[in-house]
C-alpha cells in the first residue's frame, strides 16, 4: 500500500491550525478561575480584533446554529414580521429557525447556484415597513455563492429593522465591516475560517439589536444574550463553556492577528480565484458563476456524471476529503473550500486530484492544465514581472 | 521555586482521562463521513451501554444545561403542570427553565444541604393529579446531597407524569436503573464522571417520553430530540457536532466499560465515604450529613471562617483545584470531588493539604489525623483481614 495522508479540505470542518489542536491538550481547567478568565477575555478581545468591532461579541458552546437560534429568539417575539434571503440550505435554516419560534417571515428565495439581490431587500423593506428583521447568508455554503452584504446593509440600516447575517463562512473570506455598513447581529462559527473544530458560535451585536432583546419575549434560557454579556464582563461564560475549544480558539486568534485578517480574506479569494480558473480551464463549469463566494467553489459535475464519483476518487487515491452538495445538489456538484487554514499547495493537489478522477472515468483531460491555469494566479500574485512562466 | 504540578479536583470539570486528550488529535475529521459515523455510533451504543438501557440516548453540542432546556421545550407545552424539586443551585436550574419555557411548576424546595424526600414528591403528585412532568438532580452538585431518585421513580411511574432527572453528576456515582426504575428522562454531561473537557451533554429518553414528544408544542429548533433521533438511527448528528469531544468521549467510554460502570460507581462512593470519614476526623462538619452525595463531599468551613482560605492554601501550595460553595453557599463550605478520573491517591493529597491549610491558618490540626481516617477506609475495603494497620 502507498502513503495516503488524510486531508480534510471541505467548508467545515476546516483544516486544523496545528497550534490550536496543541492547546486543546491544557484542557484540565477549571473555567470559574483566574487562569481561565484571562483566556476567555483573551479570545472575546481577539475576536473583536479580528471582526474589527467595538460591538459586544458573545461565545456559546453550540454549533453555529445555535447562535443563529439565539438571534432569533432573544430578539424577536412571535408573530414579527422579518424577511428572509434564502439561497440554499443555510438560508432554508433561517426559514426554519423562524418558523418554529412563530415568526412572520417574507421569503426572498433565489434559485440555487444564484444570490439575492440587494434590490430584492429593499423592494421587500418597502413592501412591509412592520418588518423588524432581515436575515441572510453572508456567504450561502451549499452553493458557493455571496451576498452583497454591502448593498443590503444599506437598505436595511434605512429602516427599524435589524440585519442579521450569518457570517459562518464569511468571516475570513470576505470583507465584513461590522459597524460602517450596519451589521447589526453577525453569526460565526468555529469550525471554519477560525481553523478550529466544530462546537462553538460566536455573535457580535449591534446597540440597535440590544434594544430588541428589551423586548423581544420568546422563550430562551440556553441562548441568553444578557446572561451571556453579563457574565462576559466577568471574564466568564453563562453555562460550563468548552473550555478544550476555547483553548484552541485562542490559539488560533493569536495566528489570525499575525497572519491579519485582510490578508486571510485576501487568501481565500485569491485560491477561490485560482480554484475557479482551475477547474474552468479542464472544461468544468461553475454551479455560482455570477456572484461566487470566496469560501468555497462549487463545480457541476461533468454532463451525466455523478459528483460522488469525483469525491470517492480523491478520497480513495489521495486521502482528500472535499464536499459533495447537500440536499438536492447532492450528487450534482462538489465543493472546494478555501476557507481558514488552506494554501496553494492545498488547492495544487486538488486540482491534480480531480484532473485524476476525471481521467480515471474517460473525461478527457490534458495532465496539468488545470493545475497550470492556478499556478498563473498564483504567479500573477506572487511573482509578478519576474516571472518565466506561461 | 518547588514544584507544584496543576491538578483539576472540581466536580466538573474533573480531571481528564489522558486516552481521551490524545483521542482529541485526530479531530481533523469530517462529520459526515463513514469513519466519523462508526465514532458517533460506537459513542451511542457505548452511552447505551454503560447507562445499562436499551432507551434510545441522543447527545448534544452543550453543557448540560442545554440538555435541561432540550427536556422541558421538547415535551411540555406552556402552562403544562409539574412538579420541581429544588435543593440547591442546579434546582434552582431546573425552576428557572420551567419558568422561562412558561410551565407552571409546584416547587418543593429543601433547605441547602438537605434532599427533598420522596414523600413530598408522592404527595405533591397526589395533590396535583394533572401533573405532567417531575423534575430532580440524582445530585445536587452545589450542597452534596443525593436524592432517592429510585423511591421517587417510584411514586411518578404510578401517574401519567414523566420523571426527568438531572443525572450530570449522579452518572457514575450512584446507582441509577432507568429502565428498572422508569427514569424517563435521563441528562448527563461530558465533563463529570465521563472524564472529558465540557461541552456535551447527553440525554436518554424512556417511550413514555417519546409520547410526550409528539404533542408538546413549545418552541425549539437548536435541541430537537426528534430530530437528533433521526439523525443518529444513521449515525450522525443532526447538527455539526463537537466531533473533538466525540473523540474523546469514544475513548473514555471504553476505559469505563474496562473498569466497569459498577466499579466506577463503587469508586465514587468509596472515596466518598473515606473523604467523609477524613473530614470529620479532622473535627470539620459535613454540609449534608443525612443524604451525602458520592459526587462531591461539602464540607463546612470551620466557626467564623471563609471557606475561601482553605481553597487558596490549596491552591497556592499545592496546585490542587477544589470547588468552593456557589451563591449564597460561597465562603461557607468547601467541596472534594470523587466523580470520574479520582483515586485515593488524590485523595490522600487533597486531605493531607487540608490538614496544612488548618494547621497554616490556626486551625488544632493533629498531621495525619484525617489521612489516617481515609487510610482506614482504603483498608477496610482492599486490604481486608490480612491488613497490619490501625
Amino acid at each position: 500500500m502507498h502513503i495516503r495522508k488524510q486531508r480534510l479540505l471541505t467548508p467545515g470542518p476546516t483544516p486544523l491550525y496545528p497550534g490550536a489542536l496543541q492547546a486543546m491538550m491544557a484542557s484540565d481547567i477549571h473555567h470559574r478561575t483566574e487562569d481561565f478568565r484571562n483566556v476567555y477575555r483573551a479570545v472575546l478581545a481577539g475576536l473583536k480584533q479580528v471582526l474589527g468591532t467595538s460591538h459586544d461579541v458573545l461565545v456559546f458552546s453550540s454549533s453555529g446554529t445555535g447562535a443563529m437560534e439565539a438571534a432569533v429568539s432573544n430578539l424577536f417575539s412571535k408573530g414579527d414580521k422579518v424577511i428572509v434571503c434564502s439561497a440554499g440550505k443555510f438560508g432554508e435554516r433561517w426559514v426554519e429557525i423562524a418558523a418554529a419560534f412563530g415568526l412572520e417571515a417574507t421569503l426572498l428565495k433565489a434559485e440555487y447556484g444564484l444570490p439575492v439581490t440587494a434590490d430584492r431587500v429593499e423592494a421587500a423593506l418597502k413592501a412591509e415597513p412592520a418588518a423588524r428583521g432581515v436575515f441572510v447568508q453572508a456567504s450561502e455554503t451549499s452553493t458557493g455563492v455571496a451576498h452583497d452584504v454591502e448593498a443590503m446593509a444599506r437598505a436595511v440600516s434605512r429602516t427599524e429593522a435589524i440585519f442579521v447575517v450569518d457570517a459562518i463562512t464569511g468571516i475570513g473570506t470576505q470583507p465584513l465591516d461590522i459597524e460602517g455598513w450596519g451589521l447589526d447581529v453577525l453569526v460565526g462559527g468555529s469550525q471554519k475560517a477560525f481553523m478550529i473544530p466544530p462546537g462553538l458560535a460566536f455573535m457580535a451585536l449591534s446597540p440597535k439589536a440590544w434594544k430588541f432583546a428589551e423586548t423581544a419575549s420568546l422563550p430562551h434560557y440556553y441562548f441568553d444574550l444578557r446572561k451571556e454579556k453579563k457574565n462576559a464582563d466577568k471574564g466568564e461564560s453563562a453555562w460550563t463553556p468548552s473550555t478544550s475549544l476555547l483553548l484552541a480558539l485562542n490559539a488560533t486568534l493569536d495566528y489570525i492577528r499575525k497572519v491579519g485578517m485582510d490578508r486571510l480574506v485576501e487568501n481565500a479569494q485569491l485560491l477561490a480565484r485560482a480554484a475557479r480558473a482551475g477547474v474552468t480551464a479542464l472544461g468544468l463549469e461553475l454551479f455560482a458563476p455570477t456572484s461566487p463566494a470566496a469560501s468555497v467553489t462549487a463545480v457541476k459535475a461533468p454532463e451525466g456524471w455523478d459528483s460522488g464519483v469525483i469525491i470517492k476518487e480523491l478520497r480513495n487515491r489521495f486521502g482528500c476529503i472535499i464536499a459533495n452538495g447537500q440536499g438536492s445538489m447532492k450528487g450534482k456538484i462538489f465543493r472546494i473550500a478555501h476557507l481558514g487554514y488552506f494554501d496553494f499547495a492545498d488547492l495544487f493537489a486538488v486540482v491534480a486530484g480531480v484532473e485524476i478522477a476525471l481521467a480515471a472515468n474517460g473525461f478527457p483531460v490534458t495532465f496539468g492544465q488545470g493545475v497550470a491555469a492556478v499556478e498563473k494566479i498564483y504567479a500573477q500574485a506572487a511573482l509578478g514581472q519576474k516571472a518565466g512562466g506561461a
